[in-house]
């Protein structure tokens, strides 16, 4: 046990039971905050050296034995001993055996509790941008197959109903625009993250008039927590990026689901890369889409950790508790579950291809086009509309009789109807699947003039996230 | 059943079974949001006049009608049938019964999807600036109380420890910032539903060139969505508002926590004003916090509707499905009982009386200045650290037997450990808990000067967040 | 304001709040436990009788004024009063109308802690029982469609991809018995609540010696709390009652999946009667499954319940503390909810129309029998495994190129592949569907003697717990 | 990789990226059910030797083979390899690497569907039993200390009010009959567990005969899943499991809470034993309770497993989907923290000082007894219940004015309040604590007759439940 835990477990006689370490530790997880600790120390002994506290030597002698435990750690040769509960404790203790004495004027001025603050900041705002660069990448592959698939025609479904052809830039726009707005949710996740909580000391402040806006400009934060209280107590900074993780799970969610159904024999709509599914030897047909079902599945877990940060955080007094300790599993948890579940996404969205013949046959077979028959024949033959209905359910009823589609349905079963419907260039016309689409040109809408402008408008948003500036923090020295 | 519900329930021959009746119902809840829905309707036949499908008369006709459905529904005149389903269905069946067959026109161009999404996006809008002004006022009445109290000391608390004295000021101005954060989420909140939906049809578009710019400028949103699938699918708005809420329900939880501690007889740091209390008629000093409680009790409930719009968009494929239906319950309730929770925290923010000399008994009790006394000893005396501190130990240690607190500690007894504290002035002055507070010089931390400094910054935030534009929707017309 | 609710409020004078009146009131949600309220007022008078507290006269007229308030609230001649707050204080203020001062008399030895306790205590084991009828039925519906569908193949499903031919009956009874589990839990939830609170009084016990055992038994209770502190604390049954409920909603949400799914037109696997869908008037075949999504979408609500009143316990001391209260949203939605999912869905199970010659098509067109024909290869025609599954992976891989099925491919294809496969009656036997189902013999599986069997087993347990001894509690008096 | 997984990953030609790799691992969690895994195996070897798929040869050498895995796995010299996916796989793979060819006979009449199965249902049943035991210890703890206090009386509360003076017994059995409820509860999870799913294949049921009844013995299982369909479906077994430790979390983190605040200064009603706390060197009486503060923060840990495992298996068709293998995150770590939790609990209720002065100090400055004390005057001298609180208010007010309590005050304070209160052997008696407390003599009160009769029951209870046959699963071979 070192000096300085010792004074903090003070008159407990360093006698700390079984159950205190295995309850306690939470070395397991922070570790992987490592960087972020190393470098707010860095930052610190910095700021140490400009008030006087420490003299260039010393602080050179920190920064120097901070690079090495950074390099044993990811060599992997450093010893990880639960007695020493956190990462802080580890980096401290270390420090001590490589330079001595100097180490413990590190803790001057400065908490375990502002100083996982600032470590779970810097994380937040390192992990948004990083995984705002994930979604990025599938935007970007969920553009590029839409500008391709612009004159492929899909069933829309509402209900899972067929309801409507669209082009399946369309719909794959629509995943497109989704996931955009979950880049502006990392970004704020990633501002709320963007403030220095390090200077508050255990929650009053310290007995030093530390230069924090120095600490500020050396971590470059975009702000200082203006209370010190305040700035050890909260976790919004967590809450708010397991929230624009959540978000974005439950939409991967939605896209898994699709894929799955697509996938189906039933469906057809895709086949899945070889490489992301599992399947059987003598049905190469079948093909399991596991990885959009490990989506699905682990939508729950991003989820559920933002309940337990939230149930963890319901009535907790002022400042500092122990139970913040809590908050490392659901924010790097979370944050592993992404690193797997969007790359898996956009793999499947790059590698499916389209089967747009059972496309057009679903379209088909649901009778996707009575509505435009019928509005038709309103429109061009003068009908009423009642009757506009009545005519084409007759002639879809004919249809699910005979099994065939409305295209398919001979001339004489058409005049046997309403001589109106024998009418070749007219009936052909109307049951064209593009100009259907043609149709909805109100602005968003699916008819292929408004998607270039949804496509031009996409590749706008494309780039201007491309030029982002994420403020990645300064994690090197 | 109207004219227009009997072709949507199309073939099914107008027999709907009791449980579809009971199951399908949302009137029972979305009634709450009929401004929203009339003055959607309104913005839409004024577009349809725009555009050549109405005339000026029967526009007239149909802003006169809804105007009467309004006047009916605040005057509880207006007649609700489940059988009618929902808040469209209600007002365009009245419509038709106050103005005829124009009524009918009134849903060209549009359907039930993209009409409850364009009324959840005023709703949002409307309420976010509305709770924000709740907010606000909190965040006032923190900052009067906090202004008014700046000299007053009360235990720091760490793990509900006493940690260190700081002024009440420095206290309530932590949940001041906290909330001021809320203003931020409501804000964003606002703007994740500044995007106009209406246009999009059931999903695809639709069959006429509707001027969509015309529509947002009318309903004053900053946006309109680009692609109608997702303009109906997306539930992103809502989910926004209820992070929003349940992160402000999560802080609001925690005052209370504290307001129900300090108001118990052992801590005794406040007096709730009688009204907001129950008690009993023969012990006075005996006053139920209920209102804290009740605070406390409604945050899993805030909390539990964001899990329930979660889950429900878990795996839902595009585009509109009937599940969506369900987002009404968390939408309003949460928001009804935001109006709810932070009104009662103001009050009890407002109308607490702080007892400061229970405050200063704990901290005295508390020893809370004992390592104020041990760095003064080592940096007036030039003792070595352990060694003041040892003596301190001893000190509190004896205080401890004889029942009383440092200040109270006879000379003799401090003398029989150490002469150093028998020098009254300094022994005096090493206890003073404002001197105390003032060490803490650190930005952001309980020194009296940067106290003040944090007050005139509280200050800016609460008028610049005074001047915040909120763009109420033009709900009147 | 009764004389009661003026001692309550003690020295608060008689003003309360505003905002403490809307924050408090319960009554708009309890009032729907005024059988239960009003039945444990009884068996309390009753007891006070027994023990000499009140005369036969006193009790008969606390009986008599109780009916009619029974019969007040039934005819909805009720006044409902905020400002009563609950439906305790609404009972007791209207029973002083009533029956003058008697009534202050049946509030000896009794206190609103216990009161709501015993209120939904009962009311638990009223609902418990109830909704185990709604699932009973839901199960029995299941058997009936199991046994009429024995000899109906359709694919089984892992991954959404067709597995096996499995009979119809089989997956039914899949969901049967997963029912059948809720009916467990609900037994448990009602057991969980098959104790007796009343008699607890505040918290610590009542200055009389009650005779509880009398109230049990008048109630029909079967054990008593043992510990008045934890009978006023405990929402153990409520959340017993959840969890049963939400396991239940998982499962309907399951079949409700299934219900879309096969209800596309793509699976087409089932009809649903109409009166149960929406749809088009002119594409008949367009049946929107309303009640099924609805049932989806209601998941996520029953479930956030249970994480509602989860939150709420989380940290709270003993023992009663007014956060309580809020139990009862999550205890009467949930109820409600559950009343609406079993009906809806059980109308949808037993309304369907299986379309047999889809289930079938899928089948071939998925080579679910692929595997047989391999297998027969080895049992039959003595082919090592692996060249089994060559050759059959040889024959599906024409299949698709010729976009045929197993049992279509062409006898001279067939031949080009191998021999072994043009033996007609080899080969047909081979695809045989039902004889693949036949073949998993183990106990529980598809085979049709294992579909007697277990078909056997489900009308055992469905009259099992057809005689299952629910004890509703006696609410009539 | 192996032969039979290059069987099962079919046609995808060996070729599994990277990302698929990653997403689809969860050996790093499911080796923590190597024990249940490999006994599985065996018990399936055992039956294959019994319907003759393996010789007898064959089973030793299985059986072997699978002892030997088991050594190394427990003396950590077995290699983990992530593209082999899970337990099953490595197990299976080691297993031909130690034994050749017969390995493969082992999945005979198996797939991983109804192994994991297995293995989860072995897990349950055994955890379910373990940390039962935990809890039984607890209440063992619980009885202890009840027993030893019976006399010790302390403040009852109810919104964190001094209400009533209660014995410490009797705060301490009312947590002691929750956690016993937890056990019933557990139970039940343990028997939820407690019926084979092996036999059911892939969900179809397997080509093979199978001994069911055999596996069923030879596990010591109670039942047989019916349908084959279900088995490998189902997760109520986890959800039950997870559900009774979420409720026994609830309520640990309702004791830590009063840990927590008994442990303030300002309560002080407890010293926990130095090395369950921290503190500080020179304040020997600050003790923070981090063990109390780490069970209350591992409380929304352990429920949102809970919604996580909720929220997956929401809509999903039967039968097997990828999406359960995310079932093992929530079971493991739930598992864990219970088994952190618990005995954390019990070592702080084992080892806290009670300091009974300071629990009567605070019924004392509470006036706790001034109701007692009013009732005595409207016994004992006859006063009108009103003017006996008019009374007994004054004198509490005067207490407060003087800043004494009801015994403190001083004979002539009393007379000039009333000369009734003047007679001392009347006041000494009606306000003494213990006989205040025995006047609570309703069953489940706290007066000492009631607190003997119950803990009679509460040690029955715990000797019952020391009987209890958990039926452990026979993991050993």
């Amino acid at each position: 046990m070192t000096a300085s835990r010792q004074l903090l477990a003070g008159r407990s006689s360093g006698q700390v039971s079984d159950i205190m370490v295995a309850m306690g530790e939470s070395i397991s997880l922070d570790i992987e905050l490592y960087r972020e600790d190393i470098r707010g120390s860095v930052a610190h002994a910095r700021m140490l050296e400009r008030i006087g506290i420490l003299t260039a030597e010393e602080r050179t002698s920190i920064e120097n034995g901070l690079r090495r435990i950074k390099t044993e750690i990811e060599s992997g040769s450093f010893n990880v001993d639960f007695a020493l509960e956190d990462i802080h404790t580890h980096v401290e203790t270390r420090l001590g055996e490589l330079i001595g004495e100097t180490a413990r004027k590190l803790h001057t001025a400065r908490s375990r509790n502002d100083q996982i603050a600032v470590d779970t900041h810097l994380f937040v705002r390192r992990c948004a941008a990083e995984i705002a660069g994930l979604v990025w990448q599938m935007c970007a592959t969920l553009y590029e197959r839409a500008a391709s698939e612009l004159d492929t025609i899909l069933p829309g479904y509402t209900h899972l109903q067929i309801a409507q052809p669209v082009r399946l830039s369309h719909h794959l726009l629509a995943h497109f625009w989704s996931f955009i707005r979950d880049l502006e949710r990392l970004d704020r996740a990633a501002r709320a993250a963007d403030r220095l909580p390090l200077g508050s000391g255990a929650m009053a402040g310290v007995n030093y008039a530390t230069d924090r806006e120095f600490l500020r400009t050396d971590l470059d934060f975009r702000e200082i927590y203006s209370n010190s209280m305040d700035a050890v107590s909260t976790r919004d900074h967590i809450l708010e990026f397991l929230h624009a993780l959540s978000v974005c799970a439950l939409r991967a969610s939605r896209v898994a689901e699709e894929i799955i159904i697509w996938n189906s024999m039933e469906f057809g709509f895709i086949d899945l890369p070889d490489e992301l599914t599992t399947g059987s030897s003598i049905m190469p047909q079948k093909k399991n889409p596991d990885l959009a079902e490990l989506i699905r599945g682990k939508v729950g877990r991003v989820c559920s950790h933002y309940q337990n940060l939230s149930m963890n955080l319901k009535s907790l007094p002022l400042t500092y508790n122990r139970d913040l300790q809590e908050d490392r599993m659901p924010l790097l948890d979370a944050d592993r579950q992404m690193r797997l579940i969007l790359p898996a996404l956009n793999a499947m969205l790059a590698g499916m291809r389209f089967r747009t013949e059972r496309m057009r046959a679903s379209l088909q077979k649901g009778h996707a086009l009575a509505t435009d028959l019928a509005d038709a024949l309103v429109v061009q033959k003068g009908l009423p509309f009642r009757d506009a209905h009545h005519l084409v359910g007759a002639a879809v009823a004919r249809c699910e009789e005979l099994g065939c589609t409305l295209p398919e349905l001979p001339v004489d079963e058409r005049e046997n109807i309403s001589p109106l419907l024998a009418d070749d260039d007219f009936y052909g016309a109307a049951l064209d699947l593009a100009a259907s689409t043609d149709r909805k040109v109100s602005a968003g809408g699916t008819a292929r003039t408004r998607q270039l402008e949804q496509l031009e408008q996409a590749g706008q948003a494309l780039s201007q996230w491309k030029k982002h500036n994420w403020r990645f923090p300064p994690l090197d020295f």
